[in-house]
């Protein structure tokens, strides 16, 4: 029996925060999901989430539209998107306090909506680099929850849980495979045309997790 | 002269954020300023800020608009406001979040802009009780910075700025005066009618201030 959580997951519809409904389903008793609108490039993401909302029938869904700023990859069409670098630095994909400015958006709706979880489908093995999407970096935002909101500080702090944290993409493909994630619905690629590129970051990662996990990746590529 | 510093501020229109501009101007060669229109019924606030800004003729003022969430006193006008009370709970009129989401949004748009210093004006001597507006909760978020930002973790962290955290609103009210802050454009009142209340929290810490500073304050009282 499912134990009686209220969630809020941060779902974009690709395959990571996908794969963390998966998991959400399992252990919560109603789901909030909440995606941005921040005019990423790769809008297609928006549609796709819509649809694995709707294939899992969760509570509610919402975007929400953010005012961003322009001088990154993922948001301003005049600065090329990369294709997939084995390199150590942070790439022009990365987009000022996404994540944190995501994470303060469930955090607002969780305590609104009286959810004691917050999932978010975030992996530090094989990711982009991005410096949000590390253990530490939970763990400070978990501090500023325990002692910035009203719940926290009456000793009814939310949880932020990261169920992916350290699974390899082929370890979160089979997560997802095992429970009949919906991975056809998704969407990885930056470009966010119709059919993927196949070469910049999140793809690379994508197909090279699908092949070491031993699927076929049923989305369209170039 | 002026450092070389570039910061955002966030300006609600209010008196702590004005007197904080009003020290950030001193030590910054250019300023960028945030206001949130997040459905508050003092909505007044944000021509404050613009005319605020306009005083100073920073170099921008931006003003975002927040979906937020309903469910507090501040943005739904089915709960009532409550008159001042000196107890020790976090009063209805707490939004989730709020300082955390500003925070955020503020960090985003430094980190685009190069800016390397966030201010906030808030105090947590003579406040209404909430958690985001503690010592401990700046130096949770400052975590945040430096370990989950690319300038952080490239050892160039932006800088959370919070000069009137340790002043009594009385000592706000002096430091604001000395160096001539127009608090005449300033507005307070959580109802933001086009008089205050004089009874709400904000405006009773607010006239107990100008009291204790012994200064008159200017706006105008129901």
């Amino acid at each position: 029996m499912k134990e009686d959580n209220k969630a809020v997951i941060l779902l974009s519809g690709g395959l990571d925060s996908t794969t963390c409904l998966s998991i959400a389903v399992k252990d919560n008793s109603s789901i909030y999901a909440l995606s941005f609108d921040y005019g990423q490039r790769h809008k297609k993401e928006l549609d796709c989430a819509k649809k694995v909302a709707c294939y899992y029938n969760i509570e509610a869904h919402r975007i929400i539209n953010l005012e961003l700023f322009a001088g990154n990859a993922l948001t301003d069409g005049n600065i090329a998107i990369p294709d997939y670098s084995s390199g150590n630095t942070i790439p022009s994909t990365y987009v000022p306090a996404r994540n944190i400015l995501f994470l303060s958006y469930a955090l607002s709706y969780a305590e609104t909506i009286v959810a004691n979880r917050i999932y978010i489908g975030i992996s530090s093995v094989d990711y982009s680099g991005y410096p949000d999407c590390r253990p530490d970096f939970v763990e400070a935002f978990q501090k500023v929850i325990d002692v910035g909101t009203k719940s926290g500080t009456e000793g009814d702090s939310i949880k932020i849980l990261t169920p992916l944290l350290f699974m390899s993409k082929a370890e979160t493909i089979k997560t997802a495979k095992a429970s009949n994630a919906p991975l056809h619905l998704t969407t990885s690629c930056y470009h966010g045309k119709e059919k993927a590129c196949g070469l910049c970051d999140s793809c690379v990662l994508r197909l090279k997790g699908f092949k070491e996990a031993g699927f076929i990746d049923t989305i369209e590529y170039e």
